[in-house]
């Protein structure tokens, strides 16, 4: 079990401080805002309204104390950049920020954040690569060329085989796993029959894998 | 090439836009901030200034035309709910909305909205995961148990083959690639020797894969 703060619990920090608590951490959650404040109270493990650019209080609640710090005060620049140098200072080990741009992301960075985040930008990113290929569920990008990626089986696929398919040949992609309602079949045979609603977990060039993603169309 | 609107361009909004328009597609974006509009327009096909609660401005700039709106309008709930109904209205086949909370994604899919997303809480649940296995970069879920997760070579496999290691046999989990610098094995021999640095994308299940990012503390 870690110790973890997290300042400024808007929407992406709150989701953070219920989301390491719900993970079995110690969590620590601090506003400015006295209903946030009580909204978040039964979701971690402290509550505590209080403002991060008082050095003060937050020596006081023993911030020195955490293993991390998320300091998620998003449109509030400057609150965020005093509370991310008093966490440092106080002796936080690993601090992370959320930040609106790059210039703000230099700042921070300059005055000690170990890590700075995007979270708006991230999030179109992702929904932007998913609205152009629907069928892909979910991706991880090896490189900028080279995806792992889990798609909807193109229906006219549906009732062939890995062998007839040949999308190593055809395509220079491998089929690393089968999802078939609840069961996970991590080393498909060759001659498994693909059916209606499996979700294949392929490996390849992203421009291979797009072609797959137009199929369906 | 696909045709886009996107309503608010905001954080989310605009990097949702941008990033379609990189992606090759026909993106229009739409914001009532006369500024914004300016920022956005060398990124996007088509940036205006209007306001997407106004039915008819909504009309003469063909919205029925697109294949997908993006509303991404996102503290000002009643707005963004008035602009999915005209969008759904004027025949826009696909609408993705922004949403803050459950209550408002139920509004939002009562009238016709296809997909609501939550950026914000979203992200935050992917931070905590990463902040509690640091050294798993990115990650896949299969299903609740089951993950593909790419993650630094733990320090004490470094110099191990994939034999030695068997991970298989010790973790239940297999190794699909490696990663080394630039160059991507996407099927690695037994007798491949780990090296520091190296990215391992595997596949098992989350218990066995939390007892490897834990290997390194
Ligand atoms: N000095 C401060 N100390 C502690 N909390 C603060 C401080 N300043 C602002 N906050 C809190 O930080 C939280 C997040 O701020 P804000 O809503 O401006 O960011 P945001 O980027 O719009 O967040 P999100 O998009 O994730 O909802 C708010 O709940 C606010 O009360
Ligand atoms: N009626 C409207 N028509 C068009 N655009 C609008 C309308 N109302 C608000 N907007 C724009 O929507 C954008 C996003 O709104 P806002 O900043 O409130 O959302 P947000 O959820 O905080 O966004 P993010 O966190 O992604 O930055 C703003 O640029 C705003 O000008
Ligand atoms: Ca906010
Ligand atoms: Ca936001
Ligand atoms: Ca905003
Ligand atoms: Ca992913």
């Amino acid at each position: 079990m870690k110790q973890y703060v997290v300042i400024g619990c808007g929407r992406f920090g709150s989701s953070v401080a219920t989301t390491l608590y719900l993970l079995g951490h110690e969590v620590m959650a601090i506003d400015t805002n006295y209903d946030i404040v009580q909204d978040i109270s039964d979701k971690v493990t402290h509550a505590v309204q209080a403002d991060a650019t008082d050095e003060n209080a937050l020596r006081s609640l023993g911030i020195r104390n955490f293993d991390t710090a998320v300091i998620s005060i998003g449109s509030d620049v400057q609150s965020s950049i005093m509370a991310t140098l008093i966490a440092k200072e106080l002796g936080v080990k690993y601090v992370l920020c959320k930040a609106q741009n790059e210039l703000q992301a230099k700042v921070l960075y300059k005055i000690g954040a170990d890590r700075v985040v995007f979270p708006e930008r991230d999030m179109g990113v992702r929904v932007a690569h998913n609205l152009v290929s629907q069928n892909v569920l979910d991706h991880i990008e090896l490189d900028p060329n080279y995806s792992i990626v889990e798609i909807v089986t193109p229906s006219n696929w549906v009732g062939k085989d890995l062998i007839e398919l040949d999308l190593r040949a055809k395509y220079g992609i491998n089929v690393m796993a089968i999802k078939r309602g609840t069961n996970i079949n991590i080393s498909p045979s060759a001659n498994e029959k693909l059916k209606m609603g499996d979700i294949l977990v392929v490996i390849g060039e992203n421009t291979k894998i797009n072609q797959i993603s137009k199929e369906d169309r």
